[in-house]
């Protein structure tokens, strides 16, 4: 398998998770407005300009407190409505506090392009040129000033995943613009050098032996060769199309490929969302869906046929809970917005994956960054900066760094690359033994075990203080 | 007198201070050394890159400790050698300390230009598009990690003035680079509506009034009507050229401008170079150079001619102390380096200043930030950005600053746009009463006042603790 499937699909994790939330759960409301920022802050031969979206809610402001807060939430890769929908964590306490509500939008997703309809345009690669970390920050920068240009109002910023990781560089950069920040699961040391590439599966394979039972990833890891076995002749691949009903049955090697990293997804993807209750948020989902995954997979089979099966039940929890499903459509988890992660993951977003095969349930793949660095400029002529994100945010030298949040599931498999030990107590690390991805994010829900409680009450007590010794 | 005139003179200063330090002083020995940056840091668009220069001397340096200092002079407006020869403090607490001394050059100075001699060529405005403080910034982050990539060494800032503004910065934004920084004489306050314009007047005045006697001030404020008056008719203008030995007598109301502007900048240069000892920075001076100045003006004079006889006295402390000059040359302030400031003072570093005549020994001059802009448009094809540095570096709001010192010289006009107050414990302020523009970065001297010396005894135990606390 290349490491460049691996890499990309897991990047695009990243990006689908929250921007896959239904836009009919429409739980949260807002007017939706419009900020001029401009295309280029840091030149001034450029004085081009765009819009960004962003949301806002005053209903919980009490209009006689000149020192209202502002709940910021930092725009991540997708569209702002759908983050705005489930991040239910930002809107109880916003209440609660009696805070304004902003959700930005991150530039370049959404309905916030700087080129309009032609901004991916694969033949105007220097639209991208102005799509990174520090563009976007500045952008929250300027709108922020411009929010609360009258009064001196306390600014929390909130963000999960790779929205918490901006959270996180945003307090870091600009302390004056906002009193604290929660990076809920943001891996901001998953980059080059710092972490070692292989912890997210490591961390996934993890999650699945202590799920039901060890024969789990023995039969996943078994299954690897299975596969390429039966798929290197015809009537092994229609076998395998049979047995997970794939709506498009293999027929070349790239097919095969292609399904064998749908299947890496899926279980870094039901690593993540691991949720403690019934859950619709990649997929519709029972409670705990590894444990119903392995529950198929408690057996050792000593016969092809029977591995095979077993697999296609597994995975049939993810691909197909409801039972409405009449066949597997490996082509289903791209999304829209993926081609915005897959830009950043061409500039500064270079985040190493690897998997040592005797170790993990995974495949062996290594991290190749010559071939990635290729492939991004043969898509968009981009030549990825591995460590630029290191040099500006630190790395793991964060001592100097205060009033930041840095939440973490321990079955979350970005939970390798978070902030995990504090560097001083003016930053506060919140470990949830029962939490997958931002969990705490998310609205209370009376299915929330005990640690997400207790972390939510934790992230409230701390955000409150942050806003009282403004 | 047009404001612009004024606000050229003085962001000159700023500029000037240092880089007419002259170049025989050879005090302190290095190497140069050469350092790729790219020409943007922030985009994806430009891969270009261009050498900035760094001057290296590791001769103090203690070859069996593996976390040996690094003492990183960013540089400021000027070649960079210049500021070598006139930063002592820098080198004696290297010596002390056993570090490893580096002073960067700031691109579009000396010879670090990007397009070489083109660089400032007004047909390709273009040229100047990267000539920004985060640029700057991003170049020292990179050759500081480039110097301790195999190490863990402690690096501290220093910097003068702008150079000490940018050592400030260069904390608040990369702290995980360098544990501390002293920014000596740096008006991080001077900009647009957090620091009144006349502040920086107000100080000059309160110098010379405190000089010799009252009478002096009272002599100035007087003067500028006299000049007018007399600059009115052909023959007032020969007793102005005649009583000031002009090299080029006065022939036009454009030349008489131009030599009230040059009095001013002189008034302001006296007050910054004020120092407690015979110097010879920007000009050959006298110890407290200032009192000299007025005590030509001591005595109130009934008749213009009396009054204008003392003032070419007076102005001669300045402009020829030594006795050597023939003539008044009132265009020899001029500097290469000129260029690249007012360059700055069209993008970033937007400084307004004013004068209220009655409060001031000056004329009345407002701030007038649109004609600013238009004479940068009209001359570089510059927009400033009069509120960029106040958005990224924050203003007055420096609670979350740690490890900076910020050391301001009373007799100091640029004191007024300094930190006074410290934000916070770590942050440390030290007043110099009896100093005027960052006397304290330079090498001790036998005439040092106490409380100079008190200063960098100080200056020397904090940052002896961050590199022992590192």
């Amino acid at each position: 398998m290349g490491e460049l499937i691996v890499r990309a699909a897991l990047s695009a994790i990243l990006g689908i998770l929250l921007i896959t939330g239904s836009k009919s759960e429409q739980r949260f409301k807002y007017e939706i407005k419009e900020f001029q920022v401009p295309l280029d802050h840091f030149s001034f031969l450029i004085n081009a300009t765009f819009n960004i979206r962003y949301l806002y809610n005053d209903s919980f402001v009490d209009k006689s407190n000149a020192r209202t807060p502002i709940f910021f939430y930092t725009g991540n890769e997708g569209d702002i409505e759908l983050f705005a929908q489930n991040t239910g964590f930002l809107w109880e306490q916003a209440e609660k506090q009696n805070a304004l509500v902003i959700f930005a939008e991150h530039r370049y997703y959404g309905k916030s392009l700087p080129f309009g309809s032609s901004t991916f345009n694969t033949s105007m690669p220097e639209h991208l040129a102005y799509f990174t970390v520090e563009q976007a920050l500045e952008d929250y920068a300027m709108l922020i000033s411009f929010l609360r240009s009258d009064r001196q109002m306390p600014v929390v910023a909130f963000g999960g995943s790779y929205g918490g990781m901006l959270a996180a560089w945003f307090r870091m950069k600009y302390p004056h613009l906002v009193t604290g920040a929660l990076a809920a699961s943001a891996p901001i040391l998953q980059f080059p050098g710092i972490t070692d590439c292989d912890i997210f599966y490591r961390i996934v394979t993890s999650v699945f032996e202590n799920a039901y039972n060890a024969n789990c990833t023995v039969n996943i890891a078994k299954s690897w060769k299975l596969f390429e076995t039966l798929g290197g002749n015809d009537a092994g691949k229609k076998q395998i199309s049979d047995a997970f009903h794939l709506c498009s049955p293999l027929k070349s090697d790239a097919d095969l490929k292609k399904f064998l990293g749908y299947i890496d997804e899926v279980y870094s993807n039901l690593a993540m969302v691991n949720y403690p209750y019934n859950s619709s948020f990649l997929a519709p989902l029972p409670a705990y869906p590894v444990r119903q995954v392995c529950y198929y997979l408690k057996d050792l089979h000593a016969g092809d046929g029977d591995l095979l099966h077993a697999m296609s039940s597994a995975l049939a929890v993810y691909t197909n809970y409801t039972g409405s499903s009449k066949c597997l459509d490996i082509s289903a988890t791209s999304n829209a917005d993926e081609a915005g992660w897959n830009v950043q993951s061409c500039n500064q977003m270079v985040m190493p994956f690897c998997s040592n095969g005797t170790e993990t349930m995974f495949r062996t793949s290594s991290w190749n960054f010559k071939e990635h660095a290729e492939k991004c400029y043969k898509d968009y002529r981009l030549t990825p900066k591995p460590y630029d994100i290191i040099l500006r945010y630190g790395g793991r030298n964060l001592e100097a760094v205060t009033n930041i949040i840095f939440s973490n599931g321990l079955l979350d498999p970005w939970s390798g690359g978070g902030v995990l030990q504090a560097p001083n107590d003016k930053v506060f690390v919140i470990i949830l033994p029962e939490g997958a991805h931002h969990l705490d994010l998310r609205h209370s829900d009376p299915a929330d075990p005990p640690s997400v409680r207790d972390a939510r009450n934790k992230e409230a007590e701390i955000i409150a203080r942050w806003i009282q010794e403004f």
